[in-house]
């Protein structure tokens, strides 16, 4: 039997894969009450989350970032989710024999930037060139703390109902929760196409983008009771997670998902939904009902002007159901796997 | 400008790269006492050390391990040589589409060997899937607390001097401390070397190991004052190291230094350094003179049964000097680069 690509290209069959190979083995795993069974964004130790993801986009210089962009804002995201304050930072980097230093001092003006901007500390590295044909693959780990907006949105949340947790869980929606994405979806998977060999003459830029910038005013406001970053899978994958892993159905209304008409022209052309394309600079949180509308002026005020509320969780059903714009509904299945390889 | 081997293959080039396109960026970066411009080998913050490493090791499978050992040993290695006991680890793969699955499963149970076996807790993991032709790559993160072996190394330590570090440093040695390795030499490159088309009749496997496992037992005694472990660059590179960062020079008696027959055979055939070649379960430590003996018996009670005081340090020169067999003093410089490509 032999690896296949959808093994590793986030959707249904990575996680089987991962379930069969890696969480039959370190489930338990555990130092606080994220254990790696959960799947979650991050896993906690000692009022701390620590995450880890690795970046093979091609071309790794795209429109809008680039693998440094990725590196940075991708890992610091999966903390954000969490509610955590991006703290440490590592970058380990593989970079093919023969690679441009001119573009690799592109990538890194590009690390340096997020950086800065997220005011987190890259304390450690590794360095290793191979003969590969690699390009360059980057990967982070990030540790992320826990912060005043993080505690202030748990309380806000324990006044509507019990919260048992310590971090923002992707476990954590129940019926009612409203659903708000936080901007126009699939912007980055259509951008790295268009980076490729497409002849199209769209202006379209990935939306890389570090969330803890906008989701920690979201969080000063409270009532926010789940968080995903909708990357490899798209807004199709994330919802699907938190349906699941919280137990409840999720209504969505199709014409309040935010996307580009450009982007939406370019899906339609090439039979691509743009539902299951990947983000790197969206959030999709659910939100205490009484708390949605103050949630979402507090990002539309952090510059999040596309954000919108997209429907609900209920009890009703178990799965993710769309209204479709000719008022139809269908349900979203979680996506077998992403339609485009090494977008992230 | 084009990326070279050498610029990722540890040693002086790969130093003066990272100098000159990393560490100028990041290099104030910290968050307790070692910043990345200290580039030892964890960073600290709050009490715990981070660190990370990409494994590209080629074949993954190889004579006493895999890159499943290799990842796991060789990122604890990295928080034990700072006194630092392997708390939290990530594991992130990037495997080549076509992989074989009951390879990876091998790999795999390397890993969990070696997680149970330290007892650190596995708790954040990715995959990516590609075409590109890598086999399998495997970054690790690792997180390391402080401990009471670690506290009780530091209070001997200033029994005999200032010592102005919370952790064991590759600063720290000062003139008169036994260097004390802590078993034979260039096993790892040489297993590698074999496992790939080598024709060679020897029995040499890797040493890959997790040298918390014997180092917390040298801790417990007392004194040591410098740690590193000896991989890319081998046992040269680290005396190098060692003595560059701590302002002194390094006496190595050659006929101290611990090393198999066979392999030295084996070096001595390809006119290969096995001083410059790769360990993935040694450490060459400092000891305040006085504790030298006992730290090193520590050692061979914990199983290191090779381990040898090999020199000591001191202010008569800057370099590392060796004492050669036949008595004729050389000096051994910095390995430009790990001889042989992709052995971790």
């Amino acid at each position: 039997m032999l690896i296949r690509r959808e093994d590793g290209a986030g959707g249904k069959y990575m996680a089987e894969f991962l379930k069969k190979h890696i969480i039959s083995r370190f489930g338990d795993n555990r130092l606080g009450e994220i254990s790696l069974a959960d799947m979650d964004d991050s896993s906690d130790f000692d009022g701390y989350v620590f995450t880890t993801d690795s970046y093979v986009v091609s071309p790794p210089i795209f429109r809008g970032g680039s693998i440094g962009s990725l590196a940075v804002c991708g890992t610091a995201n999966d903390l954000a989710v969490m509610g955590a304050k991006p703290y440490a930072m590592s970058l380990a980097l593989i970079i093919q024999e023969g690679f441009k230093v001119s573009d690799f001092e592109k990538i890194m003006n590009d690390v340096e930037r997020w950086v800065k901007e997220l005011d987190v500390k890259l304390i450690t590295g590794d360095t290793k060139v191979v003969s590969a044909n690699v390009e360059i693959i980057a990967n982070t780990s990030g540790i992320g703390i826990r912060n005043s907006a993080l505690d202030h949105n748990i309380s806000v949340v324990k006044e509507y109902r019990d919260y048992p947790y310590n971090w923002v869980r992707d476990c954590g929606l129940r019926e009612g929760d409203a659903i708000i994405v936080s901007g126009c979806v699939a912007d980055h998977a259509v951008a790295i196409m268009l980076s490729r060999e497409f002849d199209f003459d769209i202006d379209v830029q990935s939306d890389v983008y570090p969330v803890w910038l906008f989701v920690k005013e979201a969080l000063e406001v409270g009532g926010i009771t789940a968080m995903k970053d909708p990357t490899r899978g798209g807004l199709a994958n994330a919802l699907n997670e938190l349906a699941e892993k919280s137990g409840v159905g999720i209504y969505i209304e199709e014409e309040r998902i935010p996307i580009r008409e450009e982007v939406k022209g370019f899906c339609e052309v090439l039979g691509l939904d743009p539902l299951s394309m990947a983000n790197e600079g969206k959030v999709v949180m659910g939100v205490v009902e009484d708390m949605a509308e103050d949630v979402l002026k507090a990002l539309h005020k952090a510059g999040q002007k596309y954000a919108e509320i997209i429907g609900y969780a209920t009890s009703e059903f178990e799965e993710v159901v769309v209204e479709t714009e000719i008022g139809t509904k269908k349900v979203l299945p979680p996506p077998t796997a992403d339609p485009i390889p090494r977008v992230c």
